[in-house]
């Protein structure tokens, strides 16, 4: 199947934002076997929309476009599609009480407007939105309409919490029924942290070849302080090259491999502590409230987080976590010292089972020959064992930094956890 | 002039990486005059290469590609291009040079496969590459090769480190050569917190025309509880257009409006914070440290934040805050009196000039007929004057609802650091 998709919005051509929509269909696409051909953005204007349809239907059998479904003057991806088909918009009912029902719950006023949301192509399939009032749109063409093939055009609404239940909802379902994707495709990635790229590269690289020659495809995809192992492989055999590349890179990179796919650290710390029956307690400065955010993302926190402290000052170190005022005098708030008493005070005060305490230097500014900006002490307490601490250096800007140091408390807690027994 | 950017990279099509340069670039070329018409991202091989090429070509009379130039396999772009162009392929000495320089500069033995990265089509202008091995290119195209225009190619590599300053020093200077016709382009965004974009429109749209007709674009952009407008307008006349078209958005939204272009909620609130120099403390519970992280991830944070609570069950909210257990027994934490408590205990622990407090469900459980999942309470406490709090009902996501009810948090501080006269 040749698949293309169309991502409309002129603040994409402004380069105001990021093309989120990009990744994340592409993925969802080829994890269900739709390999995206082409991507293509252009701005919200009848002729770039009408163009990149007539081009695009003219060579895929499957087109996606996102954006342009809205009540307001830009949106007019409506109004090309039924234009360029030939198809008249009339009213649908169920989209309709949807767009009433949205303002109703909510109890605000409805704009008039907003109705012509619930206009669609005649013939068109709706796809109900559950989290705004735009329907998608799902619109079979006939061969020889475009090209000399049919074609399915999807048109899904551009807000990503809109956009992402409906796609997995209504549009995988659809996609399922009519294709049969040419061949499975089958991707995996092991996600690990701590190790160089071309370290991985070079421990991993020598022992691929055999697979590689039966159609295993290896990725890596380095950010700071981690590094993703993407295998994939298509048909049949594809399971089995992929669970022995598996094993090949386990056996390789071990304890660095922190989970796999859409894993993230502090998923697997929540899950870790959950089976272990931990209680997890933080004291955050220069991370600010990072690390206590990334672990109640994880749904299912609440049952496993105490909470926290972001202690940005001395005096909020002492006064919440009980830090001897001495060891600013002696140490300094970024040191060794502070980071203990602050872990030991944060387990003390709330009775948790695990505490991690973070101090550094974020900066911009604030650094000093001793201890440059990117100097970062982590400390973990845990009651009946010695509280340790670690220093790093994270040279990076600002929210690299505070991404970064959080990896690395989560990773320090995700090995202490897993060197515990499951309850 | 007719712009188009091409992004290769069969990464991009697997989903597995965000396509940053389409941001980056986008932005840059507008800002300069030249605003993208289309973006296309296709994957590395021969043919789709091919494709995207000649498409551009036909039509743009500015065509940038990224990607492909570097030594290894599945870099092809240099070879299409030259086929393409029917231009041999030789060796530019000082492209040689600077591939030697990178490697003896950093003490590694060089591969011979890399010095591939010399070769440049004939009459091709190099770009030298300071962060790199491979240089970019700038071709020349004659009229009625193509398209029935002339045109530039810029190739550029792909790492961002390496085509960010090879843009600034190289790219932009021979645009500014070659495309001297090009208008001056203006744009600016100014954001909005707490209204609805049919709203926002509605308000705005009527006075427009006059302005549209001078050459005036506007745009709407709409997150959950934000709306941005973007004005944008080019030539001689567009800085007074856009200064007339701002202040219409001003006169009509005004202090709905909460800052311009690249401003956000908390860098907002930090420089109101600073300039009146308030002292800043956050409790909170559902948004489990965002509002904190947000707060910090602004540099100067340090001087008007003390710090903060993440008080994500009753017992924190009682040893930390001094919440009277009662409270939860009479109304439960997630109530009004609940966050003025949490507001009230943290202004007295910290110091503060004002305390922000929390307390909600982000679900997706504990929910209840009476307190649904997007139940949140926020309150505001400062010495001397009442604290307040309000509801909000935010049916979200677990992200989302944290992100929007954090907005809310900011925005009802931002207006009382506001309504303070700064010092």
């Amino acid at each position: 199947v040749n698949v293309e998709l169309i991502n409309t919005g002129s603040e994409l051509m402004l380069g105001r934002i990021v093309n989120s929509h990009q990744a994340w269909l592409c993925r969802r696409l080829a994890d269900a076997g739709f390999l995206v051909n082409r991507q293509v953005a252009i701005p919200d204007n009848a002729s770039a929309i009408r163009g990149a349809l007539c081009d695009a239907l003219k060579h895929a059998e499957l087109v996606l476009m996102t954006g342009g479904l809205g009540p307001t003057s830009d949106d007019l991806t409506r109004d090309v599609v039924a234009e360029l088909l030939g198809r008249r918009l009339i009213e649908d009912p169920d989209a309709r009480a949807n767009i009433e029902g949205y303002f109703s719950a909510r109890q605000r006023p409805m704009p008039v407007r907003v109705l012509v949301q619930a206009m669609v192509p005649e013939g068109a399939i709706v796809l109900p939105n559950r989290n705004g009032t735009a329907p998608g749109l799902a619109i079979e063409i006939p061969e020889r309409r475009f090209g000399p093939h049919a074609s399915w055009l999807f048109l899904l609404p551009g807000p990503p919490r809109e956009l992402h239940p409906m796609f997995a909802e209504r549009v995988l379902p659809l996609l399922n029924e009519h294709f049969t994707a040419s061949e499975s495709f089958h991707c995996t990635t092991l996600r690990t942290c701590g190790l160089g790229e071309s370290w991985v590269e070079d421990r991993l690289a020598p022992l691929f070849p055999p697979l590689v020659d039966r159609g295993l495809d290896v990725g890596y995809c380095a950010r700071v302080g981690e590094v993703d192992i993407r295998l994939a492989a298509r048909g049949p055999a594809g399971p089995d090259l992929l669970a022995k590349a598996a094993d090949i890179v386990r056996s390789r990179l071990g304890e660095y491999i922190y989970g796999t796919d859409d894993d993230s650290l502090e998923s697997v710390v929540i899950r870790l502590a959950t089976e272990r029956r931990a209680r997890l307690a933080v004291a955050e400065s220069c991370t600010g409230g990072l690390l206590a955010n990334r672990l109640t993302d994880v749904p299912g926190a609440s049952a496993v987080f105490w909470g926290g402290w972001v202690v940005y000052d001395n005096e909020s170190k002492s006064s919440e976590l009980g830090v001897n005022p001495g060891v600013f005098e002696e140490h300094g708030a970024v040191s060794e010292p502070c980071a203990l008493a602050m872990a030991e005070g944060a387990l003390a005060r709330s009775g948790a089972t695990h505490a991690l305490a973070i101090t550094g230097i974020a900066g911009p500014a604030g650094g000093t020959p001793q201890r440059p900006v990117g100097t970062v002490f982590i400390a973990l307490a845990a009651p009946g064992i010695a509280t340790v601490a670690r220093e790093f250096r994270n040279p990076f800007d600002r929210s690299a930094f505070k991404y970064v140091t959080t990896q690395q408390a989560l990773e320090l807690l995700r090995r202490r956890l897993i060197a515990a027994d499951p309850g």
